[in-house]
C-alpha cells in the first residue's frame, strides 16, 4: 500500500508540471523563443552551482538550490510579473501568497512549512542565500537581452538608468557579478541596444 | 576587470542554454507536447527534494541535485537516447563522453573535474546517490505515460514486461517508489494503455 505522504508528494509533483507552461517575457539566448519558468529555474540552479564562489558571503548551496528551484512555482496560479511592469509591483503579492498556500499545501505539513518558509526567505531577500539567489535571477535576463540585441529592454523601451536601478541588487549577492553585469549593460549601450536617458 | 574564471563560467552557462532545445520522447503530463531536457532536469531535481526520504539509504541531497541538474547536459551534443531504442544502447557512449569533455571542459579545471566525476558517478549508478537519482529519472516517464493513455509505450508498442525490465532499477534507489511505480503500470494495463505479452 502506498503511504498517504507519498500520494500527497506525487500530487504536488504532478501539479508543478504546469510551471512548464508559464512563459517569461525574456527569450532564450540568441533567440525569439520565450523561456518558460521550469527552464528558467533549471538554468538558475546551474548558475548557482557554477558561480557559488562569487557570492559576497559564504552560503549554503543546498538552500540556494532549493530556493531557486521553487522560487517561481507560485506563478502557476499568479502568473509571471514582468520586472519593468509599471502597473503591478514586483513584490510578494497577496495573489502569490495564496498560490504558495495552495500549491505547497498539497504536500505533507512538514514539507509544506519548509518550502513556504524558503520561498518567503527568497522573497524577503535579506539572508546571504536569498541575496545570492536573487542576484542570479536578475543576472540571467541581462545575459539574454544582451545576446538578443536589447530584447525586452528595446521591446518595452526601458532605459539604461531604469535597468541599473532595477538590477543593482545583484551587488548585494555578488559584487563581482554586478561589475560583470554592468559591463554587459555598457556594451549594450555602445551597440545601440540599450538607450541612456542622459548623455554622459 | 572580469576574471578569467568568471568568463569561462559564463561561456559554460551560455552553452548549456542549448539543453532547452533537446526534446525527449515523452510528453508533459496530460499533453502531447514533448518535454525538453532542461524542464526534465528541473522536474527531477524537484522530485529529489520532495522524495528524498524514500531513498533506501541515507543520501547527500546536494550531490543528488547536482547530478540530476547536469545529467543530460551531454545530450546537447549527443542527443537524447530513447530508453526503448533497440538500435542504440542506453549507456555511457563514446559520443556522450566526448560531449562531456567538450562542454564541461569550458569550465575552469577544478569545476570541469568535479562535474565530469559527478556525471560518471551518475552513469555508473553504483553509489546510493546515483541509484536514487537514476530511480527518479526512470520514474518521471512512468508518471507521464500513465497520464497520457500509454504515451510512448503505446506509440512504440512497448510491452509491460519490457517496461518492468527497463524500470526495475528504480528499486535499487527506492523500494517504496518501485512499488508505487508498479501500481501505476498495473493500472495502465487495466486501462488498456499497456499490453502484457503473457496472460497472467
Amino acid at each position: 500500500m502506498t503511504s498517504t505522504d507519498l500520494l500527497q508528494q506525487i500530487e504536488f509533483i504532478k501539479e508543478i508540471d504546469k510551471l512548464k507552461y508559464v512563459f517569461r517575457q525574456t527569450s532564450l539566448l540568441n533567440s525569439e523563443r520565450r523561456e518558460n519558468d521550469a527552464e528558467h529555474s533549471w538554468h538558475l540552479a546551474m548558475m548557482a552551482i557554477i558561480l557559488v564562489d562569487h557570492s559576497n558571503e559564504p552560503i549554503d548551496l543546498l538552500k540556494v538550490l532549493k530556493m531557486l528551484l521553487i522560487h517561481d512555482i507560485v506563478e502557476i496560479d499568479a502568473g509571471d510579473t514582468f520586472l519593468y511592469d509599471t502597473q503591478k509591483d514586483h513584490v510578494n503579492t497577496e495573489e502569490e501568497l495564496a498560490a504558495a498556500k495552495r500549491i505547497f499545501g498539497l504536500l505533507p505539513t512538514k514539507q509544506d512549512d519548509e518550502l513556504i518558509q524558503l520561498w518567503e526567505e527568497f522573497e524577503a531577500g535579506e539572508t546571504p542565500e536569498a541575496q545570492f539567489a536573487k542576484a542570479l535571477d536578475r543576472l540571467e535576463p541581462i545575459l539574454q537581452n544582451h545576446s538578443n540585441h536589447g530584447g525586452t529592454w528595446k521591446k518595452f523601451d526601458v532605459s539604461y538608468e531604469t535597468v541599473i536601478d532595477k538590477k543593482k541588487g545583484i551587488g548585494k549577492g555578488s559584487k563581482e557579478l554586478w561589475e560583470y553585469a554592468k559591463s554587459l549593460l555598457e556594451e549594450s549601450v555602445e551597440k545601440g541596444d540599450l538607450k541612456k536617458n542622459q548623455l554622459s
